[in-house]
């Protein structure tokens, strides 16, 4: 998992996002929260979990340096919108990983256009293919998946107490432009407090980023297996056999992408939910992590690889021999919509 | 579960769908196959399951027709553009009962606007909303997952054996763009066996329609609580208390939007999965149907809901009396993007 | 999957056994309900999904026979203790497909105790192990699971309304006492309508022996590829290509194991849930059906394999002539522990 | 969370397991390992995750100080059996959280047993029950899970480089049952480093916990709401409104509860997995953590509770009256099986 991304997902991130929220809120009131110093990230995450909210702890302190922090918003409004900057910073690096593993796809593609080799299905030889339509496939998959991942909106959440923004009378929907222009994110049409579909869309887009390089390093695996030898992914050690050349990589990545299964549920009571919001970060937090490691450790795998055309030819069965070759042309239409 | 819904996603109707596949191959080659009569779908079905391959059984029959069935296609290609034309039509229905949830959520919000009731957080009462801002929140739940539902590409499916098409020779592509558009589906920029995001991300929309449709039954379900008693949705019979009014419709919705939660996994080996690929389809029938379910008995408990704003308004406690009263800028809002 | 076990989660078996559970209820009481005919379980079925009650319907039906039908139970009294009629059938089906998965890998332990072959970490050859040594670990894995599903206690469930089984006055626990007798299932403690975790363990023990018999099935397609060839499981027909021997049978189990994801959630609300409970039942079903068609795909792929010791000691690289060789003591104490 | 669990499952605790393991592993053959100083868990935990294997940095720290360590074994057989062993000490204190939560129901289900209240099925009032018999069925339910839990057995793992302890020559099966003794841990049968089912058991036995748990908070909460006002759980603190009470324990425990939905999935390919055991550890210390959580939750919720019987009385609607009131039959039975 790379230890940038992990960071950028650690207590301290979060907390700081917190922190970068309620300035955020006092600027789109007209006065500036001055926070000198630092908290204690971890203590405050340890006083949250035992009331199931990251923020009190945290605004209590607040409270403590500016009576006026924190005016007119609950909990969940910073808590939320410290979720959509994690997720943006982590989406950055993530989106630079697809595209490093995307472009990894289509150099293999390109190069191998012509590298004739045997398909499988089910796991037995099946008609002869080539290695660059096996990347342009590849391409595809990372490509598409990328794709649902960047137009994910990430936006602000201001809503007040239940939603309402009462607190400031009239310049309620004005606080809520302002904060979200002071942050950088989207301005929703109205609070989402309780409106999780688009961190529901943040997890499954993740969840399909992590699940195409997942197929990748799987089918690298396979390709890699002692008695295939088509390929040799880049190794890690073994603590048992000097001989053995793990292909470490790429299993990191298929682990990361098996674990990325959760759900967020959506069906959250009334003007908060009773459990099924406090259950969302985890989520998000894995959601992040997974397929940040698992689109790294892809794009690494396919950096370090090295193909074998000679061993290819040679694994065919004479059976292939009496089928037809395959051609570029979806090589090429790969390379033009996803290249 | 509605019953045109059930309809779409039989076994007759898939075979169906996997039969007008196959003739719109046929087309694409330049001949038509003549299939007289119909299959017995259940046989066909049953014999498809001891082999994991639905498609099998029906082209030996079709084959026993006209020799030139199936000619150039492998069995994914058939299941896979079939289960695309039974998303297709399920979905047109499934958009039908998302439209009217959305059309009953933004009559209540127009509606309710100035209906004062108490907002209510981990289900204790907080400060005031009014009834019609939680419409408008119902709303834009579900005219956002709506939207991601209609976005999702429907692509045919034509590989060959393995994604080559190769035995069209040359022709290959021009196959693959009539086979489409005989279709009225999306044309793939390449064959699209191992590349499954777009039947994951027509399954996470899926979840999302089910889940924004289950938040919006479920608080109704609160709201008809007996101490409650703020709406009365549809009821249906008990067997042992001829008292109760059960929120039957409601139960519905969000017993089927619980039972979403599947995902499909993306890790095929190869060019044809070792047993990913044939553990989709129970997974996209459920959500088809499930999302179904949800969407249309929140349509319905909707359509029948009896709003009690004196209710609302005497639930609330002298504490919230405190409080600001909601103003209906949100509600305009959510008319104007989401209405 | 087996179609004798797709018949006992059927409609029609779900619909006799809810009648089954009524005529047990009723000479519990001291009277016998007389049933001519039968009903007809689609419509009944059909008219239960509306109101997310497959009782109902039955109940009005068998009113009109004799009045006093059903009398001081409720819906859930009879759709959980149906659940557990057809569960109970079903898994006598199951143990008999899982022992004799166990049967076959113990067969395959003792004759290849001393059949060499290379061990795989990571899909890389790693040092020496044996066939026999090999299926001895599968046995261990399927008779732990066995041993899990036949020790899940099938209890009747009867509470009345909200389980006080209050209607029977003081005869309410002899009531539970002989109902239970009648259906030859458990007598709890207490109603269990809101206690759902026997449902739970029913359906974790079921996903133990999908589990276990379908990492046999992948172990037997990554031993059957083109290029390992040391084993040849029974094969399926390809519809495209003449020379393939599909290993269909193990893909049906991989595939039934796969989809078994799941879980009971118990999170049911007071005496009886809004939504979880009545979204058990498909969960149920699933895993009944899921772990059949592993366990049986897997007994019949282990039923046809046909071993090449020849091949196993052929492929393995010169690597691993210095290690040394596996003994037979594991196999020995498999046979014995599980055998 | 309760911070002690969280130690338990810390990457400090996990290091130090497998150093417990590698000690026990030498005295196993007849030398000790001398292990001056500690290790930076973080750092090796590091370096672990960038070749999906925690064990290799540790194995290569070891054996700078012994050249003898790890001596006959792979980094499976240290991780699974510190995953064991870190299994064995959090179940512990998860015992102690649910035998606290049952002696709680125990205690409220018999001073409650004449209590009367509204039981209600659908959150709609439907007959009499009492708060006793409610508490009882939280028993059988918290109870039963435990009984699992504690029954699940937690074994010692050796196997060597592919699970046949061959290094070992004859003296391996006496090796493993040496180390199993100095681990106080079960001896399997025969290595279990791909046969997951104890694994996935544990998973399984964790997650009826938090879910037995998990009901109970939630009824709690409904209880708790401002219009049933039945009874009053602990209250935390909210940012945004100083008249609330949060339920907010019993919030962290349905959390929780909705948190923990993965499954280990058994389908480990040969003799190590590629990918699925590496996914394993997270959802077993998410199935720890959050089991721990919703149990120590729970049992904070239940011992700051107060009931409010004038309440329940009050609220109960006229159409109760007509029915009959609950006795105590099955509370005192409950008391008898769980108590």
């Amino acid at each position: 998992m790379p230890e940038e991304l992990l960071a950028e997902a650690s207590d301290d991130a979060f907390v700081a996002a917190m922190v970068t929220a309620e300035v955020a809120l006092s600027r789109a009131q007209g006065h500036e929260l001055q926070v000198a110093g630092t908290f204690d990230a971890r203590e405050i995450m340890r006083e949250g979990r035992a009331v199931a909210n990251p923020a009190e702890p945290l605004v209590r302190r607040l409270r403590e340096l500016d009576r006026r922090a924190h005016e007119g918003a609950t909990s969940q409004d910073i808590v939320d919108t410290a979720l959509m900057l994690v997720a943006r910073r982590s989406r950055e690096l993530i989106l630079e990983y697809a595209d490093a593993v995307a472009a990894g796809c289509a150099a293999l593609a390109d190069e191998h256009r012509s590298t004739v080799m045997a398909a499988r299905t089910l796991l037995q030889q099946a008609v002869p293919t080539t290695f660059g339509l096996k990347a342009a496939g590849w391409l595809a998959g990372v490509a598409e998946a990328r794709a649902r991942l960047a137009a994910v909106e990430l936006a602000a959440q201001l809503g007040g107490a239940v939603g309402t923004l009462a607190a400031y009378g009239d310049r309620g929907p004005d606080v809520l432009r302002r904060y979200a222009a002071e942050l950088g994110l989207a301005e929703p049409a109205l609070p989402w407090h309780t409106n999780r579909v688009r961190v529901a869309d943040l997890v499954d887009a993740l969840a399909l980023v992590a699940g195409a390089c997942g197929k990748i390093a799987l089918d690298v695996i396979l390709l890699a297996q002692t008695e295939v030898a088509e390929v040799r992914p880049p190794a890690g050690g073994s603590t048992a056999m000097a001989h053995k050349r793990n292909p470490a990589l790429a299993v990191v990545a298929v682990a990361a992408a098996r674990r990325l299964t959760g759900r967020i549920g959506l069906l959250d009571e009334h003007e908060r939910a009773a459990g099924a919001w406090q259950a969302e970060w985890p989520v998000v937090a894995d959601a992040l992590a997974f397929a940040g490691a698992a689109a790294a450790a892809t794009r690494d795998t396919l950096a370090g690889l090295e193909v074998d055309p000679e061993r290819m030819r040679g694994n065919m069965t004479p059976d292939l021999a009496r089928y037809p070759p395959a051609g570029d042309t979806f090589v090429d239409r790969a390379l033009e919509r996803y290249g």
